[in-house]
């Protein structure tokens, strides 16, 4: 089980999510159970971290914006105990969860889970802070943001058991039920959709989770943790293609508006100028997302588009105007009101057609696009960010995704 | 060195110790530094806890609330980098600091320095959190509140290192300048009286640290944290009787309005009935301070009376009824508007008369006695707290230790 900062915002929460503890091991369950930080702690550790300097130490930053989910962790074994369940919270050290030595970024190598195991024979509840690790030097280290989904997965990988993330949504939906209100909770999805749905925007997952599970097959659970008990809905089963009956064509529509756009003018089109392009932005630090470079009329010059992270625009016209020497161009014209939609289905391997729907139900819609982007279950488009809200409605709507 | 709550509260403090740190070590010195929690966040985390339960797992209690310390000694690691100082962070493990097994007052049983000495042949500042070690067992310890004093003479002692202690304060003073405008900074005090001034009231300094620096003839200095560095002030050297030249009989006046007392009407007066209520209250883990009974006149009845700490009244009241097989008296009175002065010399092991001139300074200022308790080089008397501030000042100037 795994719940995170939401369902663990307060000492209440902390309680709720207790008691649904207490009865899955009153029902004799084994349980190890991974914690995020209280809800809004790791933001205020990580602007403290900001406010000691620019670019700290990532073996320092580890070690203050770990402690949120130590508390968490002690929390809840505390509030077990009272409830006459027993609880122990195990550091990453502890339990250990050994990692890289990537500071701030680190990768689990190795899990031994023979202490959450002899505590199962005590019948005692293991709770592990999320999130935390520890490298080869025996220094604290962490997985990055969000990287409780990614903890969780790998115990459970370890532990060759079913992972249950507890979320403060009831499931994956077909798209954000804030924006489309038909939106559809999903019963099953798999993997693959499901880790394009995470990289494309969708909040509910991390997207490293989800690779984890896939490459261990932990079957993955995404629940509401508020849920009354005794009518508890099932959340959405992350699983493999062969354990779901009726595929859809499209599972789910995802958007992100932390997106801007860069179009490099009167490039020469020469063999491996897209690699210097590509190469000044990764020597940057900058990911590319989706490239176009159009077909030159003339042979001589043509124009080259990418997306990258809001975040980082300014770095990316910096790098590549500093690499005049290596890429010419006529004219540089970046744009940041830009957003992605991408539609996601594994079924669109075998339906044809579904690109046409897309671009048909924009056009009806009067949204131009800017960009195309596709791989074999997704299809990508870049549009105006104020297009948002109706793209994504009618894209919904023209795949059938609105509820019944 | 070693810095508490008030001196790290924000990121501004923290630098400003960070500049501290710099100036020492540019001008040459090895330095470990152990930090408290930012002030107010071990109240927090407490809170969190006592909501959490109301008797906690001293285990989980110590994973929660060990996590303050950990933040500021990654926060003053970076901030010491970012001013080009080679620092690093060790947690308890790390260094190693050993402890016994009682979480939430856990004792410090052996530090392993090689680790600091390792980092200073580096030229490597050394950052550990206070209040924390690890048990025989690898779990994380928490040394009881105030125990970063205690880690920071630790440390001292096992580097044969002297111990700067910063703190909101400019030193030990002879008593409260917020009661007593007139109180003096001391230049120099002994352990013996720093140990009786802590434990009678004086909150610069925990008792357990002392008594480890008299135990391993630590040399301490307690500093003010802020001062303009060009005219820092010296602070206050607690150092062995014979480091000191002129001393005072009386060096300090220490109270505390943390008292309690219960007085036992109508006890028999028959042998070992002390041990029989002293031992009820060890029983319910109440610490009793003052302790007097009267003689009895008819050779029948006495009366018993004792001080408890103000939290623990309750306790001690219900420990005495429920004992009534064992302890009978007439009349069970309690009071809590009492407050506790002491005065503290080793000078007046050698002085006659020091005694009198408390009691002739009281009764002039017509402060009633209620009860009285000596030590080789203290004597305390309970008076009703409304006195405190009158009969403080008139002790004060009795002893003749008011400003010039």
């Amino acid at each position: 089980m795994k719940f995170g900062g939401t369902s663990l915002a307060d000492v209440k929460c902390i309680r709720h999510v207790a008691s649904h503890i207490k009865r899955e091991w009153t029902a004799g369950q084994d349980l190890a159970v991974i914690v995020s930080a209280m809800g809004g702690e790791t933001n205020r550790l990580v602007a403290l971290t900001a406010a000691c300097g620019g670019n700290p130490d990532p073996a320092e930053y580890d070690v203050v914006v770990a402690s949120g989910e130590q508390v968490t962790a002690g929390l809840l074994a505390m509030v077990l105990q009272g409830m006459g369940v027993p609880a122990r919270s195990w550091a990453g050290r502890q339990v250990p969860i050994q990692t890289s030595g990537d500071h701030a970024r680190a990768r689990i190598e190795d899990i031994d889970v023979t202490p959450i195991k002899d505590g199962w024979a005590r019948k005692e509840v293991s709770i592990i802070p999320g999130f935390q690790g520890f490298s080869p030097q025996g220094r604290l280290t962490t997985l990055g943001r969000g990287g409780s989904d990614t903890s969780a997965v790998a115990v459970a990988a370890a532990l060759n058991a079913p992972c249950d993330i507890y979320t403060d949504v009831e499931g994956v939906f077909t798209t954000d039920p804030r924006v489309v209100p038909e939106a559809r909770k999903l019963d099953r999805i798999t993997y693959e959709e499901m880790l394009e749905l995470a990289a494309q925007g969708a909040k509910v997952l991390q997207t490293r989770s989800v690779e984890l599970a896939l490459a261990n097959n932990v079957p993955l659970q995404v629940r509401l943790s508020f849920a009354d008990p005794a009518h508890a809905p099932q959340g959405t089963i992350v699983c493999d293609e062969d354990e779901i009956v009726e595929q859809q064509r499209v599972s789910g529509i995802a958007f992100s508006q932390d997106e801007a756009k860069i179009t490099l003018l009167g490039v020469a089109d020469e063999p491996g100028i897209a690699g210097k392009i590509l190469g000044a932005l990764a020597d940057a630090s900058v990911n590319v997302d989706m490239i176009v470079q159009n077909v030159s009329e003339d042979g001589r010059v043509t124009d080259f588009t990418f997306t990258v992270g809001k975040a980082d625009l300014e770095r990316a016209v910096g790098a590549i105007e500093s690499a005049q020497d290596r890429v010419s161009y006529r004219e540089l014209m970046s744009e940041s009101g830009v957003a992605k939609i991408s539609v996601v289905g594994i079924g669109m391997r075998a339906h044809a057609g579904v690109a046409r729907t897309m671009f048909d139900a924009l056009a009806t819609a009067g949204i131009n696009i800017q960009v195309i982007s596709t791989s074999e279950i997704k299809i990508s488009v870049l549009i105006d960010a104020r297009e948002t809200e109706r793209a994504v409605k009618a894209l919904h709507s023209a795949y059938g995704l609105d509820q019944a």
